[in-house]
């Protein structure tokens, strides 16, 4: 990340006359990454996971494939579309830090294919995590309200909080099921309960912040990606055990988050015009036994 | 942690007077923890989550309910029962360490329901967990293992392991969902697989265990409780999508520890016959969205 950050000062000195050369001589994965910083809009942070985690950031990038998830998947996909360069916002190697050491040192054969396929194609992933979500607004959420159809319910000071027009818990949870494309949406509460508050933690945003926002907001409904069950999901069990007006959705992590990756792949064709730049959705993963 | 362990050696001394003379004047919930300690066959570790989450220890026991999950739900139904100790293998107070200092600052009114419902009915609550998963066999893998009728399967050197007569997929995790009694059971991997050698972890072991698991035994399907999407679940997705024989079943935490804690009852009575044992079973906590 230091090299990055240390080159994000000279593109930016470099200005329009910088932007013509690499135009002339192909962008590069590297490029693309410095505009994108030059134009999320918030100061770039470190520590950050918003690294490369494979392939050389100098490769001339021939497509642009926007994720969720660089699963292997996802990069058979891009490839076969002809795309290079893999931006996702989740994981490529199976943890947060996308550490690979342990994978190598027993020669594990998944993540040696994973890498394989991504050095044969000449492919470069790089994941966009914490500064989109820290765009103002939150990139993320922008895309699944979008989708949700839901802009005309949200609070304006609070953008997590929703007022929808009032309707039972399981109406509510099949709505976000049908505009968010979800297989599995597993629900916790009475599915006859009226609801019309609702919080939108997409991800895995921690017990702590479902915390923050269920004493802030007072929602009827806590909507997220995942959580452990000992967590959130026991917490709001028990409130539902005590009467009170309290639920949870659990959309699962990929399609509480995916529609923000749609929506990211929109803005960045604002910026990135030399080469083509598609959204590429990860599949859900689960079905469910009979 | 220190006064239980400092105890048991003194009831180790007393030996068959102690227990007479606790008899006489009623078991304590500390007297059946420390008859747990002299009889889970493994040293007392520390540090350990097995400690009382609330309640006083001192208190004289009416009745001991046995659960999976301390849910509030369970409480009531254990105190209606008569039940004032309740055994639970997972947290009460929605995270790993039980800490309760945040709900108090936040005065939070679920955390505040459930102590005041614990408080009021005098019950303790005392946590079983790492020394259950100690006692040799491992006490929640014994439970899970009977209740799926797999003992014929088991590996004599590798517990975890089970070679299974040749189904699909599909077909196994039916049959898991049926004989565990599971309403919401999600799988990763291709459903008319043809499957027969299964590790089982049940809970949330994590990541590095299910590696483990995976290089040492290369079972055709991992069956666990739970984990994050972007660990284990990702991996065996991408292994599927690489053409490997792996797939992975999410039992659901509660349900896929559950029917250890129904042989923990079972195993409690063997040295605890002066009050009544039960099992209080944790309800599943989801339904589906249409």
């Amino acid at each position: 990340m230091v090299c990055v950050l240390r080159t994000i000062g000279l593109f930016l000195l470099a200005g329009s006359a910088g932007a013509f050369a690499q135009t002339a001589q192909g962008l590069t994965a590297n490029d693309v990454i410095q505009r994108i910083q030059a134009h999320v809009g918030v100061p770039w942070r470190t520590p950050t996971v918003d690294t490369f985690k494979a392939g050389d950031p100098a490769t001339r990038v021939t497509g642009i494939a926007v994720t969720m998830m660089a699963t292997y998947d996802v990069l058979v996909r891009a490839a076969a579309s002809g795309d290079n360069l893999i931006i996702s916002h989740e994981p490529t190697f199976y943890s947060h830090l996308d550490k690979t050491a342990g994978f190598e040192q027993q020669h594990d054969a998944v993540w040696a294919q994973k890498e394989q396929f991504i050095r044969e194609h000449h492919l470069v992933v790089w994941r966009f995590h914490d500064h989109w979500h820290m765009h103002r607004p939150d990139g993320i959420l922008t895309g699944v309200v979008r989708t949700l159809k839901w802009q005309a319910y949200q609070s304006q000071t609070e953008p997590s909080l929703f007022v929808v027009p009032e309707m039972t818990l399981a109406d509510l949870a099949s709505q976000m099921k049908d505009r968010l494309g979800i297989n599995v949406l597993r629900v916790v509460g009475d599915p006859a309960m009226k609801v019309t508050r609702v919080s939108l933690a997409p991800g895995a945003s921690g017990p702590e912040h479902h915390q923050m926002l269920l004493h802030r907001d007072h929602p009827d409904v806590l909507a997220i990606g995942e959580v452990p069950e000992w967590e959130t999901i026991e917490y709001i069990a028990d409130a539902s055990a005590e009467g009170r007006h309290e639920a949870l959705i659990l959309l699962g992590h990929i399609p509480s988050e995916q529609a923000g990756m749609e929506y990211c792949t929109e803005w960045l064709k604002t910026f990135v015009n030399e080469v083509k730049v598609e959204f590429v959705p990860a599949k859900e993963f689960f079905w469910l036994a009979k």
